[in-house]
């Protein structure tokens, strides 16, 4: 039995989650739903996913494109058990009452609020809270990144305080639409940053505040990290740390990985699909201990760290493992992490 | 009597410093050096200073693109009384043998090292202690510009710690060998950076760390800080210690001024001269206490923000005026500031 999963909106992660889904050999896609056709609802059928348009009225529109469909998302969500919601935020309570309607649980992406579903999550940190769960919300790019390390170095030493600066790529590399070319924009002005906040959705109990800039860049984002530790320790206890966590991945200057640049294409020289680097990449060489605080710097693919959070989050809500070690472990050997 | 300054170095900042200088009434360019012809010593020559080559063999250059020369830097030396050396870095151990030679006084720039002078410089920090001194470093644009605040914080509250995250500018608007064009480069990738130490060479007792980011951007430098203070103090009362400060300038988003593009836009509609920002770019609407701890974002115009202070250490150095307030007062007013 391999469990009936729907992607509702096909773009960035959609189309990615998609992909790490179908890898997967106790899942299946049984649907992806699209609006308008394009390159991607093209190649998406050429992979074998069925076709199905947001609502009858799309359906108009995949004709004209010669690109048959197999119905329209209300059609597909009598077929799935769940669904990946990846359409563009703020439609999570519309959809929600429709997903309700249909019996079909649903996982949304960080562009909700933790109160669409009252439960965010990450696979390292919370997996065992989401057995079961009707409704799920996997945090943000920034936020999977950070709930990654901040778990990790939390359970091994406690966290007292973190203060990170996010550098944040201003548009992914296929968006023509945003800026900035040549600036730095300091977003949101208002400080600290709602990220710490969404941290605290999974980690309640760390003391974390952030500060967030745009940067014009398209690659990758970049935390610059500040914590101090509970317990003392050393810098070779924190690579120790980090290095066993199935989701990050220690780098080193000294091998020419100098930036998001050539992480990015260290990605792609991986054989990784779309050159997605699904791991934080923590530059190994910035690990330092100082005056008994932490620093240290990484990297986060914004179009591709929370799609393993994705496919755990799927084996959890229908309780196909209970073990949130083993569905990580399953996810990432599928994958090739 | 006016002093007689020569500039050794007409780039970026010497080309600033002269005009920041002529614009002075007690102070006159007694000749500019460059090693190559160029617009900018064409434009120099137009604007009355005396051009000399770096050295003889350099002459020849000169004649060739019809620039008449006054001579060579070695002659220059003897009608100097003081020489602001905005030459590229590492060359500061030669020319100071030569300065001395000549028996004129020197002020160099951050990019060489606290040691070659012994003495750091700000305006608003140590003006006293450059009296009278043969040679003084004007420490860099960032390190100026976190002295310029550090020292209106620590001066009014207390700075327990700082912990600031530098997002620089990779390259110069007229720079255009440097890169990355689309990429974020943790530079130095060992941390903390030097920028926190620097620092240190005009404010030793403060607790400052920072980690440094090269970004896609020519425009300004960007700088995210953290301060635990020693007296308890709201939002208000940073707002007002900083407003007082000479070289601050506090701006805020609701004003459209979002970015460091838009700060830049700004001067340029300001009439300043190359469009310059010689004030820290504070936005008011970043500055937050949050438990017990202060945030805000600055910008720092890299080409610019060093400009007034190399006006009042040549005031210092020269004794012209004792008091580093009326200097500042001066420069300020004469730049229009």
């Amino acid at each position: 039995m391999t469990a009936k999963v729907a992607i509702n909106g096909y773009g960035t992660i959609g189309k990615r989650v998609a992909d790490a889904v179908a890898a997967q050999d106790d899942m299946e896609i049984v649907g992806i739903v699209k609006t308008r056709p394009s390159f991607e609802a093209k190649i998406a059928q050429d992979k074998g996913y069925a076709l199905y348009a947001a609502a009858k009225e799309n359906i108009e529109d995949f004709k004209k494109s010669k690109m048959e469909v197999s119905g329209t998302l209300d059609e597909l969500l009598d077929e799935a058990e769940i669904v990946v919601d990846a359409t563009p935020g703020d439609t999570g309570e519309e959809y929600k009452k429709l997903y309700e309607k249909h019996g079909v649980k649903a996982i949304w992406q960080g562009g909700e609020e933790h109160e669409l579903t009252g439960f965010s999550f990450n696979s390292e940190a919370n997996y065992s809270e989401a057995l079961g769960r009707d409704f799920t919300r996997v945090v943000s790019c920034n936020t999977t990144g950070l709930v990654r390390v901040l778990y990790a170095l939390d359970t091994a030493f406690g966290v007292k305080k973190a203060r990170v600066t996010l550098m944040r790529r201003a548009a992914d590399p296929n968006d023509i639409k945003t800026g900035p070319i040549n600036a730095l924009i300091p977003d949101p002005i208002k400080l600290p940053s709602h990220h710490g906040p969404d941290v605290n959705s999974i980690l309640p109990h760390i003391d974390i505040t952030t500060m967030a800039v745009k940067t014009s860049t398209t690659l990758m984002h970049l935390h610059a990290l500040n914590i101090e530790l509970k317990k003392k320790c050393t810098e070779d206890d924190i690579v120790n740390v980090l290095k066993e966590r199935p989701r990050i991945r220690l780098v080193s200057s000294k091998d020419r990985i100098k930036s998001t640049a050539e992480a990015m294409e260290f990605a792609k020289d991986l054989g990784r699909p779309r050159g997605d680097m699904w791991e934080n990449v923590v530059w190994k060489d910035s690990i330092a201990i100082n005056k008994g605080e932490l620093y240290f710097f990484q990297a986060i693919h914004q179009e591709a760290d929370v799609v393993p959070e994705n496919v755990d989050a799927i084996r959890a809500m229908l309780e196909i493992e209970k073990d949130g070690a083993s569905s990580i472990k399953k996810t990432n050997k599928a994958l090739g992490i």
